[in-house]
């Protein structure tokens, strides 16, 4: 086989909605997946929410013989939930923590104990270094009111910034998984405007699945149709992303996905629709495209650039929605935890009186005294942690600030570069466009 | 200037200790470090235990003419106490927290509230792309009885995971910081073998500082002598580490070290000493030494592939001996949590006996009852916390395990490839050693 043949490789993602006890038909559905998965012989299986590791393990020994390579992704409480099924050898995994992820409190959503992260695994297909990525982001509860918002876009930046920075060296860069974002979403924006992935529901040349590529569909019986108001019919929020290198193309010749249920049983595989697609991978050299494609593509570069400032812009505005959001929160929780304090204290005053005027009699039933003490601790206590949460929160959201910041300059800093190329007139512009820190991204 | 020109960097090092209100004389510290910075006009400034932000912006203020560009790499509760300065533009930040840091009940030995992490910062060196890293790692308070090593080890591990698959596209890495690691230690070896990153220390052509390179000595006035017992003149735990590319060499010229004192005031900067690399990168085309390198390192890579293999078994073994202990502390919280369950219930069921028997008399004083219930929950509350925490702990601990193993199967093949090749007579071997399976990680 020579170097540069092409190399097709099936790509499936499922959110498996696998809590045990809780979702329904958890085993059978597991079996299912098992069955299917075995059958269809993907490449690569890319799976969301499998939360027990039983679950892993049985999927890992029924898949042992087709998807010999698989890894688990552990964090948090209950563990990331990402898992990776491989048909060829997995090289090397890694895992990056989102540092925002919901709150503790709220745990009805359950997202915080989760340790919600995006999992890395290196492996060779054919000739080719493929980075194989699987995420699954913060769940949005609400459109309207969605106060996880800033949390997600943090994500999203995260997200970003774990892909660009860890696949300087691959060939190949395909990320699965359920973003919860709507394609047109601002993390979606954010993820696929600076990595400059591409969505394969978009790109592939041949669809067969839900209409506009939707992951939760109304037509599922585990769907509760009310969740889904205003989007009546479904919505997309699974996908599959592919990104190509100096040294091979990738394009997507087919893409699937299922249609909330499957032939001869009686419910789908999961809440989730289940995604696959066929990508062809081209290896070339790279002198063999590499200056006609930079020649191609200036024109557009500048455009690019200026819509991703754009981008970046937006989401820092969001990230900023969240930063007042959490001061305000902090600046809450420490108030109520200084009355708490006040409260204890003024008891202590009380109860102390009478052994000061000596002879009066105890102003406190006693059941009272303890019960108010206990109430007064509980509030101390439970301020204490949420201040020190809420101050956790705030460093990551001013970090991620920070660092949207800092790329936005950069991003006008190349932008200039390049107008002042295209202009082929550095000198006719006015002298403070050439200063270099008119941009400066620093205050 | 051509693009083949040498490139000098001079890098500066050093852990600040700077907790406001209780490190001695921080203020003052940081009047004199922020003179000495302005004086030297180093091109990368790396510091730690920056806690406060305020500090920081301090340091930015007085530096803002010599260094513009900076950032401070916020994460945790207090902040991850790490920050960069630098004459060249910062082109691009991320931020790495490490998964296991201590414990949040050791609150005096506060590594679990500082939020340990790396930080990496990309900026342009002449023609060259410089990926810069700054970490500080968990401290070692006993050597004798190191709690902490199975987390040292895992951030340890976390470090060469990120520095590896975030420098795929640098032309040189320059990592500074305090790694709480003497030289020869596991984590420190673990992250050179496998990065290749070397000590600016050991090949520094010339060296002026304290003996053997040491950055925690007796003779500075912030150490007691007790702490560093068995190691009387002191020990070598901050570093500068460097690693060139197929684009550039990297040299150092010339490394110092402050030596406990610094003239004309009456304390040094902090309680570590602070370090300088000269450093000079030599760029070239990839192609002038690539295949020259390849051919010099092919007799040494099997040697250093098998002591790599040997290294990460080591820091297996680590991790499972934290993973066993903490099993054996979630099992220990868990017992206890029951425990008070059981003693909360034996309270209940006497204090209902009389209401059962009606007219029996009380049993039990009423200011005892609330205060067994209390402390009853206080131990439920404080049993399930640790056991979320040990969970989690557990979960990190097992998923760089689960890592480690997949990195050695990885390593064994790649060796097993070089040795095959190095006999130029695969067809001698005995068949069960060619079978892919016999390396194999998974299990």
């Amino acid at each position: 086989m020579s170097n540069m043949d092409s190399v097709r490789v099936r790509v499936f993602s499922l959110n498996c909605w696998g809590i045990r006890y809780l979702s329904k038909y958890c085993p059978q559905r597991y079996a299912m997946i098992g069955e299917m998965l075995y059958k269809e012989q993907h490449d690569i299986v890319l799976l969301q929410e499998v939360w027990s590791e039983k679950d892993y393990l049985f999927l890992k020994k029924k898949l042992a013989s087709c998807h010999p390579h698989s890894h688990y992704f552990r964090s948090g409480v209950i563990g990331s939930g990402l898992a990776i099924f491989s048909k060829h050898r997995i090289r090397d995994t890694f895992l990056y923590r989102y540092s925002l992820n919901g709150y503790p409190y709220m745990a009805h959503h359950g997202d915080w104990f989760g340790g919600k992260a995006v999992g890395m695994a290196i492996l060779n297909l054919g000739s080719l270094t493929a980075n194989v990525y699987v995420t699954h982001l913060h769940a949005e509860y609400s459109r309207e009111k969605d106060s996880y918002l800033p949390h997600r876009v943090v994500q999203a930046w995260e997200l970003q910034q774990f892909i660009r920075h860890t696949s300087a060296g691959a060939d190949v860069v395909i990320v699965g998984g359920d973003l919860n974002m709507h394609p047109q979403d601002l993390g979606n924006r954010l993820l696929r405007a600076y990595t400059g992935l591409q969505d394969s529901y978009l790109e592939t040349a041949k669809f067969d699945g839900c209409e506009n590529g939707m992951t939760l569909i109304a037509d599922n019986p585990f769907i509760s149709k009310k969740e889904l108001v205003p989007f009546e019919k479904g919505i997309r929020i699974d996908y599959i992303l592919f990104k190509g290198s100096s040294k091979a193309d990738v394009h997507c010749d087919s893409m699937s996905t299922t249609k909330g249920s499957v032939p001869n049983h009686p419910f789908p595989y999961s809440d989730h629709e289940a995604l696959t697609a066929e990508l062809r991978l081209e290896p070339h050299t790279p002198a063999e495209t590499g200056s006609d494609r930079k020649l191609k593509n200036k024109d557009s570069t500048t455009g690019k650039l200026a819509e991703l400032v754009d981008i970046v812009t937006e989401a820092r505005t969001e990230v900023k929605v969240g930063l007042h959001c959490a001061e305000r929160m902090r600046y809450t929780a420490a108030r109520t935890g200084v009355m708490g304090l006040a409260l204890l204290f003024l008891e202590l005053v009380i109860a102390a009186v009478p052994y000061l005027a000596l002879g009066a009699e105890q102003p406190f039933p006693r059941t009272s005294f303890y019960l108010l003490a206990v109430l007064c601790f509980a509030i101390l206590l439970t301020t204490s942690m949420l201040y020190i949460f809420y101050t956790m929160e705030l460093k990551s959201l001013q970090g991620a600030e920070d660092q949207m910041r800092l790329g936005i300059g950069s991003l006008q800093e190349k932008l200039k570069g390049f107008c002042l190329a295209q202009l082929h007139n550095p000198s006719g512009r006015p002298p403070e466009v050439q200063e270099p820190g008119a941009f400066e991204p620093e205050e």
